[in-house]
């Protein structure tokens, strides 16, 4: 059938144009006889591509010269116990806002390794939207705070950056880094796993600010959980997932070409409100969460009648639109819209809804 | 220039069948209308590829059932870490087999979390060689017996398994995991970074016996860090490396279809053997390693006259025959010919080093 409309969670769709070039190289990048996979991450050919890939990013998001910009493996959840075994140092602690299962796993790991405080949110509310300014309430001593911009299952998302003062801001952005501007000196450390808006699956990357690098908090950290040795070595300190990083770099410039963050944001703006404005319009279909808190990555949605989910799920299909089932945890729909979906996926989305209730509705 | 013959250490050259097949699906794989970087690694067609990688690997090694097979990230670095967080527990020692650097850098990391312990090798023999059998001496009260099959800098290799009687042995076989047949039973714990005989850098393999996962043995180990979590979850605990994966699934049938690995053994001693009789045979060059102890997969060399070294590697550059550097601690040559080197590789590499002599001696 071609290529469908994938709107999975992560793994997700790529640029088009990126795996076309990738495709295209595969056995021999730019005439060096080999593929980018082959290659020593200390040859000239690999070092050159590290280095565009990051001199990109630091376009896209204007990143100061005092932020490090480190690969890394692992995911989030790798992060989940590497920014506490650094930074919550004994006796101190650390605020998170909790909106959902992903700041609640980033929670329960950093309490293994010292004291964490609720700053705001929580799941009395049910997770159907996030907090407002004025419902956080931040421990001025505390060492960070910890929260969740978007959360991929629940589909909530912040549309502020929480002011926690001189206190340094711990991001976990995986599904929502560069789907708009963002303002990186807001924040002490940012970290994405790349399977939403960035590459392959095994990249991590972590933009961090200067200060934070020293000494890690708690005595066993692994040597490759500890930020410093990383930032010393320019994420060579073993051998980093070369491919996905090179993939990393084609698709920041691609993001470029495409007009960079603004014209990104814009867009996935527009392919949010499509389908947001599709489910306020009918009684058919039913979005659990907050007007304010709608995540534009990660647009969940629920069937009136749940009796007809399966053979929505089925007719989406084989109508080329995959992966359109919630999270086993929440059930019901998520659709997922990050960068590398084109608007003409999200108009397919729609228009299949509209017909789906006018035969079922 | 088209494909060239790639010596390097790792990431490493990749079976040529094996890069066209995943260039001709990077698109769309098998009628699924999307690439496998793009596909959730919680749906139908990535766990066939997961679950087919696996049993691929089983048949090869042959692994028994009391064995788990893991999919992680970060390399064997991490595991230097990794396997005394699970199994240095308070009051234990584990014993060390010292024959180079990668040896070194595991112990050194071991001993961030208990006691270690010198079982045989050591600096003072230069690393030229590995300990015979006689000369190891373990602990019989050792929670681990650790060693490095092969040292992929120094090019000292074992021709045999140590025999730690009832000490669960762990080794490193990053470099020559696949290269000919194993008999897993004689481990404990084999783990190994994907990017020599496997697939792309960020994939690293852990094949474990049963009774060794248990409660970590530091309280500290971050959860991407116990394998207990990993086997209970198809590895799968958070986001695995899914290209990796699938590419290492296609390199382990690609051995299947060569012959497996009796017959990759025979290929790979007949290729090691070919460059070490012209070593032997000259005194252009030189072989900084004991006969009995030298590696089938990374042979290291020096230009009896250092002076030369430069123009040889010029020179072996422009004949397409790339990364014959030796390591920067190192120094000299070194031709690392993994599964995926072709035989008319080393035969180019033999003859271009005859024509160097015959122009330079």
């Amino acid at each position: 059938m071609g290529r469908v409309f994938n709107f999975s969670s992560g793994p997700a769709v790529l640029p088009q144009p990126v795996l076309e070039k990738v495709q295209s190289e595969l056995l021999d990048w730019q005439g060096s006889g080999m593929s980018v996979m082959e290659m020593s991450h200390r040859g000239e050919d690999f070092t050159a591509i590290a280095t565009r890939a990051e001199a990109a990013l630091r376009r896209l998001l204007d990143i100061p010269d005092d932020y490090r910009v480190l690969f890394l493996q692992g995911g989030a959840t790798a992060q989940f116990s590497m920014v506490p075994m650094n930074l919550l140092r004994e006796g101190g602690s650390a605020d998170f806002i909790d909106t959902g299962i992903w700041s609640r796993k980033a929670m329960a790991e950093a309490a293994r390794y010292g004291r964490v405080r609720l700053a705001g949110g929580g799941e009395r509310n049910g997770y159907a939207r996030v907090p407002t300014p004025d419902e956080l309430d931040f421990d001025p001593a505390a060492l960070y705070v910890h929260y969740t911009p978007n959360e991929t299952i629940g589909g909530v998302e912040f549309s502020y950056v929480p002011d926690s003062g001189s206190v340094p801001l711990v991001a976990d952005m995986s599904s929502t880094i560069l789907s708009r501007p963002l303002d990186v000196r807001r924040f002490g450390l940012i970290y994405a796993g790349a399977q939403k808006n960035i590459g392959p699956a095994g990249l991590t990357l972590v933009i961090v600010r200067e200060d934070l690098l020293g000494e890690p908090a708690t005595a066993a950290t692994p040597t490759v959980f500890d930020y410093r040795v990383y930032a010393d070595n320019a994420s060579m300190y073993n051998t980093p997932p070369t491919f996905a990083w090179y993939i990393a770099g084609e698709v920041f410039e691609w993001i470029e070409r495409e007009g960079g963050l603004k014209a990104m944001g814009e867009r996935n703006h527009r392919k949010a409100a499509k389908l947001y404005a599709l489910l306020d319009a009918s009684d058919f279909y039913r979005s659990p969460v907050a007007v304010d808190s709608r995540s534009w990555m990660n647009a969940t949605f629920t069937l009136a009648d749940e009796a007809l989910s399966a053979a929505f799920l089925e007719g989406a299909e084989s109508s080329g639109l995959k992966n359109l089932k919630g999270h086993r945890s929440v059930g019901g729909m998520r659709a997922s819209l990050y960068n590398a979906m084109p608007e003409a996926g999200v108009d397919a989305l729609v228009e299949y809804m509209r017909e789906f209730e006018r035969v079922h509705g």
